[in-house]
């Protein structure tokens, strides 16, 4: 029988932020008494990523499968839910667009029902700021949200999903709406984001970084540490329930400058790969006074210094092999750096 | 071998409003030289409903089973997509969130993918007044959509995801919003939807009419022959390409009126049945002067000659056994008169 203290769910544990979220709900008092069930399907995460902890428990499972979702609930007493898992390739998912949806709506669904069920106390959803689409920046939670892309779209829909269950059932939750996020533990074997995971990945493999366009699309890259925070207060500030926060750092950065700073820590100057520009949204930042204003101001690791860390636990772990999605709905369109099986 | 003219699908067909539609596309010039495809799974519809015709070929399928969706397409050649399949019980879908979205919004992305990869000139969906949520009355175009309950927000998602369609691989569309449409060929034996199949439904079995609240809700009731013009001129009025119009009736009548006219074609004084209000959108009609801007003014049939026209058509087929959902994912909250499996 396993020990049943209640639990805190976190899905997508053993990708990135996930992973970062469970090591800091161990350290935090507040979560003191609880079980962390650290829940993943392993396809972009890995269960190394999961410290091991006599509070945690990995459980392997895909919030897209309604039977996996309804047995962890039964299994545990689940009454915190951080919900990170998610398939999070939004340039992609203009060619993906029933597994996105299916991913990250369906699977998001299948986690309001049982929590509804449960009579979870709170659940914290992770967004993204795909959902403002090609706004006026910096984007604040008041710009009216006109996602562009499967990706914002599913999210959005979620967002707006979670508010009609609060009124209709009362489960509590808030969202957040993070946006390029960098660091330790990141699948930098990834080909389709993040773009710094991609260069330090090719870097340390001697290969060409792409990039789409000019690379003077501009975006505030935000050190994963910064935005944990916030995240596990929700629950406890009264003024975060039902709202919607942007996080994340607020120096917007051209990608070609972003070259320059990881170039930096793997030594050698990197040769650039200019690919057509794609169907992607220019500038992309956003106000966070909000989130200041409820949680207290964040933290802000500045680019240099964030780049450095996460390099360090690059080198350590080394390059990743970056497998191909295998299920492309539509072939038409698709950049030619993300056909070939066999490109990197 | 089937004859290969190109075709126009028109998913939904053995329902209400696409049935209809099938009609009106044999008799439209526009269409003269296009096979129809009337697909539709029957899980709402009947295929009774769909008119015999050599021009019309019916073909039983899911829109949410990808399979079916593209063997469909494998067999057509498929140049217009008329997108009516959904399970539209607005009420119910709190309920039955993730059926809901696999329905609605999956469903619709599967013919999405196909319309891009077959090259599709155009696709017609009907989305829902549902997408505005409680907003201000009559609800324009201008309105910020922000959806209340799963439903909205999955014809909102497809929405949004025919945009992206548009923008990134050209597939052209238009989006309609009717609301609460009535007439022949309606499903009167479901007991989610709408309120005057219900009522005569019960009507015809001597039942008592049961009222959520007390009955002072508005709705625009519009007799379904009025929307379907502007739905088939669509694809060749240049203005109408990548807008949504709201359509539909302009007078709205509380539930308590509707009462005593569809009372006066049966006959009899019904019993009310007065049940607790739920969770709805009080006020819903709309305005759609943008429709009659880019179609023509919109014939209008008044609700007391659109109820006779109806009334007369059910009590030519009858009442039907009124069947209830059988997968409800969340009992919650339910109304009571949707739990008994056998209350009417």
């Amino acid at each position: 029988m396993p020990h049943l203290a209640p639990a805190v769910l976190v899905t997508g544990a053993a990708g990135f932020i996930g992973s970062h979220l469970v090591r800091a709900i161990l350290d935090d008092e507040r979560y003191q008494d609880f079980q962390i069930i650290a829940f993943d399907d392993l396809s972009g995460g890995f269960k190394e990523n999961i410290p091991s902890h006599e509070r945690v428990v990995f459980v392997q499972g895909d919030i897209s499968n309604a039977n996996d979702v309804a047995e962890l609930y039964s299994k545990w007493p689940v009454r915190y839910v951080f919900h990170l898992a998610a398939y999070a390739a939004e340039g992609l998912s203009h060619f993906i667009r029933r597994f996105n949806y299916q991913n990250n709506l369906i699977g998001s669904v299948n986690l309001i029902n049982e929590s509804v069920k449960a009579g979870v106390q709170y659940f914290v959803f992770t967004s993204s700021i795909a959902v403002y689409g090609k706004g006026q920046v910096p984007m604040t939670e008041a710009t009216v949200p006109h996602p562009e892309d499967p990706y914002g779209i599913g999210k959005l829909a979620v967002e707006l999903d979670l508010k009609s269950a609060a009124d209709m059932f009362g489960l509590k939750s808030t969202v957040f709406r993070p946006h390029n996020v960098y660091g330790e533990y990141q699948n930098i074997g990834d080909r389709y984001r993040n773009v710094v995971g991609i260069f330090m990945n090719r870097m340390m493999q001697g290969l060409p970084l792409p990039i789409f366009g000019d690379g003077s699309q501009q975006r505030a890259f935000t050190y994963v540490a910064d935005i944990i925070r916030p995240m596990l207060s929700a629950p406890f500030v009264q003024e975060a329930e039902g709202e919607a926060f942007n996080i994340g750092a607020s120096v917007p950065v051209s990608v070609r400058e972003l070259v320059d700073v990881v170039a930096s820590e793997f030594g050698g100057k990197p040769e650039i790969q200019f690919l057509a520009a794609r169907n992607e949204v220019h500038l992309a930042w956003s106000d966070h006074s909000k989130a200041d204003r409820v949680f207290g101001a964040s933290t802000e690791t500045p680019l240099a210094v964030g780049i450095r860390q996460m390099a360090r636990w690059a080198k350590q772990v080394g390059y990743r092999k970056s497998a191909a999605f295998e299920n492309i709905e539509i072939e038409q369109g698709l950049p030619l750096s993300w056909r070939s099986p066999n490109n990197d």
